[in-house]
């Protein structure tokens, strides 16, 4: 099996590494990711200025490709130059922080998955959710590779994508995997606000995990919980409910004629 | 009707002055956006530095507030700071290129809007297909006062998002109005391998609206074919159908156990 492996914290971030050492049975790894860290970039793809790739080398070992770019940038060059053939999957990861709720739209992360998935591929964005509380990145990672193990298995199908969230205690009390829903509610955020000393204000965004609802079966209750958050996604937004509404709508001829009849 | 008005071309940008001018008798404008150009910073939401908020003059007018973060930083910090009470809905734009298929993914526009949505206001992001054809801006912001108009007869609820795609052709010439759903292919698009002046490879994506798939009914197929585009969007990814397949498979105990069985 040929596996693709990148990530949105950069080439030299540990959760890359532990992942990359925790699947290395699983089949041949290749790694092509971003230069420098990409947190939080979504899913951007760079028009503006060429790309590069790297041959990456850490204590005299070739450790993969850095693209000064975005993940997806990484996983479109990787198919297009590096891997000739394509790779039979493409993960993403391990981040450290969930992606869960309506982060999972601003992670970058997810975005390579996506990426991968839009081209084709199955892909596994993956997600240890780190905290003061936990931080074993090589115990997630074990549990990552455990969990790719099952997905791989079952043969997951192209331009399918699969959003693996790991809980923020040892794997030795994980309650096991549930399969869950995004969390589509907004989570409690605020602004804190101070002045500077030249007595001028500032706002400083107050963001949390923690939102006014609950809701059992989502992403972010599950991780909670202690459960391995498995969550499908897709990646065509459009709303079905909605669009059988406004189909009924009056939206007038063409906004031209309707334009000339006010005047 | 107290409207919030926003984009990620930044303040300064031709669009969204040419919107507020033509919305301006629909209700009261507020503008607030970013202080520079955001595009393709898809949903980023501002945690590493504070925010600031600036009352921006332009020709000694008073024009909105910027703010030193992306689009969805924008909507965030005027619905809790700057518009007690909340907006009655949200528009973004006008965004200069069309915002379809998997682009809406990193737009930047259309996360301001997701961002709304969320936070449980309605909200429309409007784009217009730029092109060396046809760019007259102030056309297509009479045409995107009207498609908004349209909108806010027929009532839209808390949290639905209408992506609005505007054509690269005269309003005289558009189609009128069509419902449409997210194109949910990949777009062809290609690296150019050169050489730098030292004999080194770069890679230089060169991005289309084109693809190998057509699909009638879809945001990109509707605008090319000269009508305006309204596409309901949903910020849930969730696949339900892959949800239903996935609760079946065997994904074993907890990851520890199954970790000291092989072992």
């Amino acid at each position: 099996m040929k596996i693709l492996l990148t990530n949105d914290d950069g080439i030299y971030a540990p959760g890359i590494a532990a992942l990359k050492r925790s699947i290395q049975d699983l089949g041949q790894v290749t790694v092509v990711a971003p230069d420098i860290e990409q947190s939080g970039v979504g899913h951007s793809i760079t028009f503006g200025h060429p790309l590069r790739i790297r041959e990456v080398h850490l204590n005299n070992e070739f450790i993969g490709y850095g693209v000064n770019g975005s993940p997806a940038d990484c996983v479109k060059l990787a198919i297009f130059e590096i891997m000739r053939g394509g790779p039979d999957i493409v993960i993403s990861g391990l981040n450290m922080g969930a992606n869960v709720g309506i982060h999972i739209l601003y992670s970058g992360t997810v975005a390579a998955a996506v990426e991968a998935a839009i081209m084709g591929f199955p892909s596994i964005a993956v997600s240890f959710d780190i905290s003061e509380r936990y931080d074993d990145v090589n115990d997630a990672s074990k549990v990552a590779r455990n969990v790719i193990e099952s997905i791989t298995r079952h043969k997951l199908q192209k331009g399918s994508l699969l959003n693996v969230n790991i809980p923020s205690c040892p794997s030795s009390q994980m309650k096991g995997v549930k399969i869950t829903r995004q969390f589509a509610h907004d989570f409690r955020e605020t602004f804190e606000k101070r002045k500077d000393p030249n007595g001028k204000d500032y706002y400083w965004l107050i963001g949390t995990n923690k939102s006014i609802h609950h809701e059992e079966g989502t992403d972010i209750s599950a991780v909670n919980e202690g459960y391995i958050s498995v969550t499908p996604l897709r990646y065509d937004l459009t709303d079905q409910y909605l669009y059988k509404k406004i189909e009924d709508w009056d939206w007038g001829s063409t906004p031209y004629e309707r334009d000339n009849k006010k005047s």
